[in-house]
């Protein structure tokens, strides 16, 4: 069904193939996922997987396209050129290299982009994808607890983020579906402040921001807490963020646009003072990539509908005196939004 | 120094400049690494790195190269236009995208692949990134250890890793240098067997082929056990190995070829009747990337030269039996090479 939506765009742009090479484009459009990459081609009537001949085994017990293998450069060229793909749809993200190989090797010399039709087909996720970012949310959860027992004054952040890390690959976890945010004391005012050597001071604001790699599937949840007892500014961003938080996830709904969930969300942190320190977008789709569609922003009109899955992460970034991010990678249902993290948001 | 050959290059080919936008070459080129990235601009005369907004104060401190920032994507092309850049060198791995962008709102028209240029300069590594690798490559050794202890009947391959890369972060790791490969039993013939839920048997063969990332740089081993007593068969593929393993070591030198380094070694595995069996290269690169220049193999006519950083990874793959790899990173010098990876090799 997903390669006949291709098929599709093949008619539909006068196309005579597509070629897909993204890791996990190869995942959603296959059911396989070779280290060491492959080629899956669409013609207006036929699909087939070409993978090296050291992935060839694995691929055939995993594909739902029927696949081929190729053992050099030259043999993977030929094949290619026998398809006649002059006019070629291709990923966005297809390097400038490869596009030179396709046209001095396999014939190709014109390109169009399949971003937009993967975007239709991926933005909606299916009951089996969600049943596996539901897991993928429950193994980030375990692994906040873990840094919430964790996190005290004198630890390193990077100790910190060993050990959740360890944490969800005990509990079924690839990796990381990112690289782990410990951002403690002044670092919490830098959104992206990976754990680094610092050591967690008293009174300082601390920001966790991290998800699991589950079968290919990403979550994605953020907490902050205070070590020892929160003063009055640390309180006061503390609880704009939670509300805008909490509003966001209460609102979310088929039939508003992200653009409108983004203004809601914003406008509670504009309305405590703090407009101009919320220095990012409300959120992100989640899936196969931990940024997808749609993006909660000014910029995206998209329209919710149930079976996207986004994150909602409101947060206030003070330079030099820290910052607060809430965060929850929830699903849009029928009716509203599940949280599909569910570890308590109120931490101080 | 560095720039001053992309200036070179940009005179060579009659380029208007030459646009970096890759994470590791940033940092190469720049000595900062923006979580959102970044645009690094070379003209003729001048070179100047452009950042979004949120990554401004950190590149500023952190960049060898002036820097500038932008809010929007509307800003930046608008900035990119302003160099005039029409005939452009980019990376290979530029992708389909932001060519398209490039053209219709930079203005640029000709596209030339820098890779080369790029290439030459990072494949000979300065005595600052030898000591960074040296120490990824004692934190990869850390591991092999907390592997060798922590290996045993009944454990699952993905726990192991899971303590493994628990260890690479508490040592000051920023993650694995790429996803930990834990082999065990019949997966050992699969030479990309990443650590799974399968258990751990007495009898199996186990390879394990880890890595830490440390500030920028990879780190690449790789080692073979026994659980267990070793059978004779186990012990012959074993000795195979290690002898190719340690004669490549010996005898790789300033003056030889990648292409003569791996007839070398692959010879030594032939000799042993193991030829069919060792189905991939004897080495690659190691540096910013995982995988770098030169590639230890029959396509690679490189000159080995002193300062040069490349694996030594032989290894037999018997389908359903098993099999044995052993690797070290290991560092060209002025007359021979230096093991940068230093667990015991003989395991069994």
């Amino acid at each position: 069904m997903r390669i006949d939506r291709l098929k599709e765009f093949i008619s539909e742009n006068e196309l005579d193939g597509v070629l897909i090479t993204g890791k996990e484009n190869l995942f959603y459009f296959t059911g396989s996922s070779p280290v060491l990459g492959g080629y899956l081609v669409v013609t207006p009537d036929d699909a087939i997987f070409i993978v090296p001949e050291l992935e060839y085994e694995e691929a055939r017990e995993t594909s739902r396209v029927p696949v081929e293998k190729f053992k050099t450069g030259k043999e993977l060229y030929e094949r290619l050129s026998s398809f006649k793909l002059k006019k070629l749809g291709i990923e966005g993200r297809t390097s400038f290299s490869t596009l030179q190989t396709l046209r001095e090797k396999v014939g190709a010399a014109d390109f169009v982009s399949v971003d937009d039709v993967v975007k239709e087909l991926r933005i909606i996720k299916t009951p089996e994808e969600i049943e596996v970012i539901k897991a993928a949310c429950g193994i980030a959860d375990m692994a906040m607890m873990a840094a919430l027992e964790e996190i005290s004054e004198g630890k390193r952040e990077r100790e910190i983020a060993a050990k959740m890390e360890y944490v969800m690959k005990m509990n079924g976890a690839e990796k990381p579906a990112f690289d782990t945010i410990i951002a403690s004391g002044w670092r919490a005012a830098l959104p992206h402040g990976l754990a680094s050597d610092k050591r967690i001071e008293k009174g300082d604001l601390v920001v966790i921001d991290e998800g699991a790699l589950y079968r290919h599937y990403h979550s994605d949840t953020t907490r902050t807490i205070v070590v020892g007892s929160p003063n009055e500014k640390q309180k006061d961003i503390y609880y704009a963020v939670l509300e805008a938080q909490r509003k966001g996830v209460e609102a979310a709904r088929p039939g508003m646009t992200a653009k409108e969930l983004d203004t809601l969300v914003r406008d509670v942190i504009k309305e405590y003072g703090y407009g101009d320190y919320f220095i990012h977008s409300t959120g992100h789709g989640v899936g196969l990539q931990i940024h997808e569609w749609p993006r909660v922003s000014q910029q995206d009109d998209t329209e919710l509908k149930p079976g996207m899955v986004i994150t909602i992460e409101p947060g206030i970034y003070l330079p030099k005196f820290g910052g607060v991010r809430i965060e929850d990678t929830i699903l849009i249902t029928e009716n509203g939004a599940e949280r599909l993290t569910k570890t308590e948001r109120e931490l101080i």
